[in-house]
């Protein structure tokens, strides 16, 4: 049942908060007759600052949206909710949330069994897959699991970068950081989205949108190259 | 009874191992009459082959060197060691490895109470401070919590790095990230180490070494620039 938007990023240097994904926020929840998202602030720590940034965008673009933290139950909100945005931040202050709200259960119920559609930026991707293992952020928050939402069963690297070869900087590549992931064994595949990139969810189909090609590494394999527009359905099979 | 070597990062691009610390290894190791010195090589997951590198690094520094993993008890290594030196790698599965195997007191003993000797590099410094919770290492495995060591009451951030004014990519800087730290309530201070730069504590004192100037973090001030050679010792009063 699931309908999933996860993007790379919400904001593309140089333009407004959401703009490159205007059109793809629209059309995706406008085909559920959506008109007013339930947002998830935690991924920062000043919530009515963030709810109002991202009003803002979600206005112009014709819904209306109300953060979770303005509800007296969280678990009422989620089980009210048309639609779930959850936005970027830090991942582990955001899954920390998640767990101590007692609220990773009921989302993922109301996502994958009742269809209610889900859009997730950055820290909010992360926590849409299977884990937080291949964020980028530091931890700076200790959560009870790096286990999340699993909405889909590999995980996601968003802000995905490809290495700078004039770089004197000997920290890790990330690159590098994915292929140490997957020396753990029993790791699931990595889809690296770079800025600008997402994907869309219907059921068991995943199609590549947005502006750049995306990178896949599965443990064992090479890492390989995907086009926007590409079927990346494969992913749910490993 | 503290005498640690805590060093940035383990190598300099286009030098060997170790080598731009050559001079700071040998000298502080030889004040102890140190002949032998133990590895732990928990955060690379190839033991042998890590053992093989340092090992090479340090003889020709004038010392025997021998891995943790070598021993029929990890405890009993501890017990016996001239000093330690803890290698760089993934930091998450190195402060795990310390856990599981039950090592983090014996090597917080060890050098607190009976003052062996601690050298470590990149994830190696980071465990012997406070917390994991300013490394920049993805979280790839899930340590039992993320309190480390403690030879130290702060945190370092190795691999420092400043904002490229010129970057166009959007995950954040790593001044952003340790501010995002200190939103955190009671958060200690970061000692950010750039590459090339490192500190040596004997007990109370902590002098700053190296090629780099380091950048001091405290919750509610501004950060701090501290030039090579400055008594960093007001950093355990916090």
């Amino acid at each position: 049942m699931r309908n999933l938007l996860l993007l790379s990023n919400s904001t593309m240097h140089g333009t407004e908060y959401l703009q490159y994904a205007a059109e793809n926020v629209k059309s995706f929840l406008k085909k559920f007759s959506v008109e007013k998202v339930l947002f998830i602030p935690y991924a920062l720590t000043d919530y009515d600052k963030y709810e109002h940034k991202v009003k803002q965008a979600f206005s112009k673009f014709g819904f209306d949206l109300k953060s979770i933290h303005r509800y007296e139950s969280p678990i009422d909100a989620i089980s009210e909710a048309q639609a779930i945005y959850c936005g970027g931040g830090n991942t582990f202050c955001l899954l920390k949330a998640l767990y101590d709200f007692k609220i990773l259960k009921p989302i993922r119920d109301r996502v994958l069994l009742d269809g209610v559609p889900y859009i997730g930026a950055s820290a909010g991707s992360n926590v849409a897959t299977k884990s937080i293992n291949t964020t980028n952020d530091m931890p700076i928050v200790y959560p009870p699991s790096f286990v999340a939402l699993e909405l889909l069963p590999f995980n996601i690297n968003p802000h995905y970068i490809d290495a700078d070869v004039n770089s004197k900087h000997m920290g890790e590549t990330r690159e590098e950081r994915i292929k140490q992931y997957h020396e753990v064994p029993n790791t699931p595949p990595v889809l690296c989205l770079r800025e600008g990139s997402m994907i869309q969810v219907e059921g068991d189909n995943i199609l590549l949108k947005g502006l750049k090609s995306a990178r896949v590494f599965i443990r064992d394999e090479e890492p390989k190259e995907y086009d926007v527009g590409t079927d990346l359905s494969f992913l749910l099979k490993h």
